[in-house]
């Protein structure tokens, strides 16, 4: 049996929102769309790209009559969108979400929805890019990559299968994982390494230096930094969202460069190798399972 | 009137001291080329991919007749190879080197060079990547890349416009600094970036979570480590040799850090937007002037 979505409401027509919107409409697997933001041009341009069917500023208007809900607004926004749409949702109006942290969307979510949590599902698919916008959203951009979903004991299990479904029709390997592992998961793998890549940044803005540092700098650099020249407002709120999963990964990552400072201070070439060694053979590592997958 | 090297010595016949050897080539600029390393099987790649015309495993024996000298080892063995071919070096030959740190070439340099450093140019190519060996080498590697010389007191103007020129000829844009504020330049764009993305891998190697964390890792992650995949050897002797310049700039960063930091713990959004926003301007910019150049 295909899987098949009579109407989805698409709440905030991004990257992430509309390449699921694309995805799933080339596979046949959606009837209407309608989407939901706050810029008209943005919303104008999604329409011109057939992302979506139709448009609306109203979060409540477009949830009315939808089968299935995703909200892709940035974290911030979740909370408020989550009690504006509540009052439309139907007995049998699935919703999920796509957000970089699940704890704080679980609270929401439990907080915001009077009907309780049967329907909601948390999601994060772990894709994206430093572009946003709908103009960036590709059908593919869920091909091979995981989506992870943290249950919750009110779920449905029918509930947890269509969005399951949904994301497997659009090619993603789909896993399911506590919510609070999640946070700390996805500090380690992702919010850590955004905060890093802001901070080389900023540091090298204040070294001070004679001469404009940035222009010394190669290949190497540009790969480092590439997350640094993602959206401000949308890593703001990633990061306070998952604050805590992303203080006590700090706290790891500072313990393990103090390591290697030690040795770089006492001149020890033999840790300072095996360090880096176990690094490299850990990134090889990886390189090879993702080429593999 | 066209540069031209009739016998070059090119010591460390990998990446970059092949790269080098092969674009001088293309463009007409070398007669022979003799190459000196220790893997006999790389010399006769090098050899079989017409890199290099000669391959002897003794510096010494390498420098003799040569008009220019091309040191390309890793930093810990560079002034080793400074003393053994010191005896061999003629009145005329220029000796150069490609080394991440230059502080410490240039004091190995007068230590191990008796007829003192007036043909001793000291140079750092900013190319190439976490790829080794003469495989790797390319004759467009320095195009458009940037070459710092960091001219010492002693050398003789003629030496230093002939490294000048031979770089110039294989596409590089040659730029002259301070060693000291080269080393602390490179510390920021460089060798910091490399201690950073070595300790995140060993932070999630080291994190204990019930799943493999880098199963859940994406693009920005992969792109960010990259520099992880980089030869342990060479970034232990690197990391050594500018341990002054990389601890300094390793300070700033911690400072730099510990602020982003009380803002999470503080909740502060307006504060992480503008340095995520900050940090974006930057690196955005940095794109761009790359672009354009």
């Amino acid at each position: 049996m295909s899987f098949r979505i009579r109407r989805l409401a698409i709440i905030g027509v991004g990257l992430i929102g509309g390449s699921l919107a694309r995805a799933l409409r080339e596979r046949g697997a959606v009837e209407q769309v309608v989407g939901c933001g706050r810029d008209a041009a943005n919303l104008q341009r999604a329409i011109d790209l057939k992302v979506i069917d139709e448009a609306t500023h109203d979060p409540l208007a477009a949830v009315r009559g939808a089968d299935v809900v995703v909200i892709a607004v940035t974290l911030g926004a979740t909370g408020d969108i989550l009690a504006r749409i509540a009052p439309g949702l139907g007995p049998d109006t699935l919703v999920t979400d796509v957000g970089s942290a699940k704890r704080c969307v679980i609270d929401a979510a439990r907080l915001h929805l009077p009907q309780g949590c049967a329907r909601f599902v948390a999601g994060h698919p772990i894709a994206g890019a430093e572009k946003s916008g709908v103009e960036a959203a590709r059908s593919d951009l869920y091909e091979k990559h995981r989506v992870i979903l943290t249950p919750m004991p009110e779920n449905l299990p029918a509930a947890l299968a269509t969005v399951r479904a949904m994301w497997e029709t659009v090619g993603a390997e789909v896993f399911d994982m506590d919510a609070g592992l999640h946070d700390e998961v996805l500090a380690a793998t992702s919010h850590l390494p955004h905060l890093l890549a802001f901070a080389l940044v900023n540091c090298l803005l204040d070294l001070g230096k004679p001469v404009n540092v940035f222009d010394f700098a190669a290949g190497g650099f540009r790969d480092f930094t590439r997350i640094a020249s993602s959206n401000p407002a949308m890593w703001r709120d990633i990061s306070i969202a998952n604050r805590e999963g992303l203080l006590a990964v700090c706290d790891r990552f500072e313990v393990t460069l103090a390591g290697l400072r030690r040795a770089l201070e006492a001149g020890d070439g033999v840790a300072l190798e095996a360090e880096f060694g176990r690094a490299k053979a850990a990134r090889d590592a990886f390189l090879q399972r993702k080429a593999a997958s």
